[in-house]
């Protein structure tokens, strides 16, 4: 639906610093480690008695959700409320189109507002690019989820786990399981493993649901499960978009658990000392089984604890490169 | 549906200032312009890093909405931030009533949990007047829409965003167009441009839409836009309501829009320096050619970033003007 | 549907102190004055400029209401953001459920965020309690209502506002009238008014409204409201929870106040000091005759005002008793 120019026109000021997060694709090694290492300063700031910096202090962050999504929309608010933000959740979908105002009308009115940030999401591709290519400067637009496109905090938030369990990306091969196809988090993830070094990206899922020329994004590709994990050191189960797929892509729930879920026995071909990741909620006994998500491989809950981390990262980030941005085009006697 | 009585005996304090916001009728030329020189202070203050100040610091302010309206809700609960208040956001038509709770009783209620302010918008003519005149003292009413009766900060909002692009009302002829009828706005700008001096307020509309007597305002009247506009300052257009328009008042709304909307053919009519204004959520191509209100002379986002102030600086009045009520009553030992 | 334990193997740490709030059932006299004594102090604060203390800052307040109630979610929004916490409001019942996520899945996920209290309202009995039992240590949970079971808050600032208009419990015979079999106010009342060592506690009610072996838990039972009320200090009158009956339970309203309606007639049969509450909304003509819910001996916007302290001291003595078994695991090197 949105057209696309590339993102990093977009995403970065003139000094190569995040102005607006959308994607990782194309971001430097340089810069997505920057993410981690600010995001790790958060997880441990978490800890603490008062958890909340004045960051974004006096500033307005406005949450618009053009589609409904508890969790992320609750990690962004606490997110924005620990860096010390105003924040405003706008549910677009019911609100301003009922009155007939179109999107640009919408966003040009709370830039009036002096909104200092916008949080997107929406069930569009693009959506958040396109709303960075059109709002007014000093406004960091930051992606929350856009179709099947992107969801880049989330594949932030799983580097950000891997590297505070396993240290460095270098040796490690990491495979993505599940519904690579309707997943808007697989294509963020292997665009940051890629970058950051990952030895080798796997990718294990049934023909049908994965994406013509994946092998283009530079992944091995299995469609036997137990096959593609032998001697990985990273699982990445995906969550089956039940609401997405049509049936008939997939035989039946149990049936996709035999060849796709996560059960011990399929874990025990994996290293010894392998970990297992999925973005929640899960759906115990289809990606998964219950044993596996709530055993001592589990980073799951790591996970949500480092998606706080990510999130206060990426925005408090994005402010700081628009700032920079500002002043560099006063100092042009703009 | 709510009984009248003179709002100012309501709305002013002992020391004539303003304790609530009800209405722009009755305020004397000073008050406003302390509302406007107070409102230029707070948009000075959204253009810098932090824009927050401790005004209503440990402050309650409740949003009690009666009838939903996003836009509105949105710039009142970022004005109470900003302020520093606690913000409580109240859909009162689907909370107590379903409870077979009174009006009154949930007033009761909330001012026992200690609120301090109550921002009430609701369908019907009067009901901030009624709050008001039934709320304990110290708590401050401020009228975000009322039926057709008044819809005070947006009145204001207009003649902030008239008195920064022309300085003085003394030489401004200004012409209010179209839905005068169903219109909150009209009325309220009416007695605010009369009272702050404006050489000449016109209402340009079809006979249909305009209220029985509106002469009595003060007002030239209007039916044929392209004499109505001749030589005007300021054009302000009205939004058109169609949800509460019977289709017998009008024919459609191309039909409308040739006689009664603004196209750029129609404003060359006007003074060569005329600005024009509208509340939003525009109908292009109904009240305004697209042309027209993303045009050099359009200050319609002007409009948004004004209400914002113009919300901090009544809310920040009426608060202190309770506190100066609250210490001259406790003085005389009640 | 939930299994039971014994609440104060739950609700206290290591010293005696509360670190969750579930029930008034099990704690001590000591304890209660201590509840008590805390508020108190708050309802002194909201009396203050500025009615805002850090006790919470930069903590996480999580309202998870899997029942509505705007009512009581609002009175424990507004304790949170007076004690200064970051609050996020979750409606459970329309959020996660519809993706398919177990309770004890939502409840580790929030943990995970780092939130620090869980506020609960769940239509199930014990529900509070199951999840005090299953939370990871350091999150306090707060009953906020559940089933017919208890709503301790409730019970606390009806034990506040008889402290603060009758200074001792000792000599007071209070009657609770009403629907006792469908109230979860009830029993926390008996049990919080005999640990407090009230003289008598009398519940009054239709055969049909009380529990099987009431007189257990230490009360004189009548079904004669003109009987009950003789010489009584206090009358404490239940909300009539008509979405809970089943017609056969009642002949009519009007029947009801007839026979169990508080009127000034029968309140005359008290004693001449004594005082009357209900916990709102109020169903006036039914439990009450509005002559008397708004007399000079109604204390229920007096309990509307205690509620938002009791709340206050509740929730600040819960994350301290927190923080206390907190410092001792650590202290012995856990």
């Amino acid at each position: 639906m949105f057209e696309q120019t590339d993102p990093n026109q977009i995403q970065l000021n003139s000094e190569g610093q995040l102005k607006h997060y959308l994607t990782t694709e194309g971001l430097s090694r340089e810069l997505l480690t920057e993410i981690l290492d600010t995001a790790d300063s958060f997880v441990d700031m978490s800890a603490q008695q008062v958890k909340k910096v004045p960051l974004l202090r006096g500033k307005t962050v406005v949450n618009l959700f053009f589609e409904a999504s508890t969790r992320t929309l609750s990690t962004f608010e606490l997110a924005a409320k620990r860096l010390s933000a105003d924040v405003l959740n706008l549910n677009i979908s019911t609100s301003s189109t009922s009155k007939g105002e179109t999107l640009k009308d919408t966003l040009m009115t709370l830039e009036a507002m002096h909104s200092d940030m916008f949080v997107v999401r929406h069930s569009d591709s693009g959506a958040a690019h396109f709303i960075a290519q059109h709002v007014t400067p000093d406004v960091a637009v930051i992606n929350a989820g856009d179709g099947r496109h992107a969801h880049p905090t989330q594949a932030m938030l799983d580097m950000l786990t891997i590297r505070r369990h396993k240290g460095d990306f270098a040796p490690l091969v990491v495979a993505i399981v599940g519904d690579i196809l309707h997943s808007r988090v697989a294509r963020s993830q292997i665009h940051a493993l890629r970058t950051l070094g990952a030895a080798e990206v796997r990718v294990i899922a049934p023909q049908t649901l994965l994406p013509k020329h994946i092998e283009a994004l530079g992944v091995r590709v299995f469609t036997d499960m137990n096959e593609g994990l032998k001697d990985v050191d990273v699982v990445m189960m995906l969550r089956l978009q039940k609401e997405r797929m049509t049936s008939a892509l997939l035989p039946s729930e149990s049936e996709f658990f035999k060849l796709y879920g996560l059960s011990e026995e399929k874990l025990a071909l994996a290293k010894p000392d392998a970990v297992v990741m999925h973005p929640g909620p899960i759906n115990r006994g289809v990606e998964i089984e219950s044993v596996v998500a709530d055993g001592p491989r589990s980073l799951i809950l790591d996970q949500v604890t480092n998606g706080i981390a990510v999130r206060m990262a990426v925005m408090s980030m994005s402010m700081s490169g628009q700032t920079t941005e500002k002043q560099a085009r006063l100092g042009n006697g703009e």
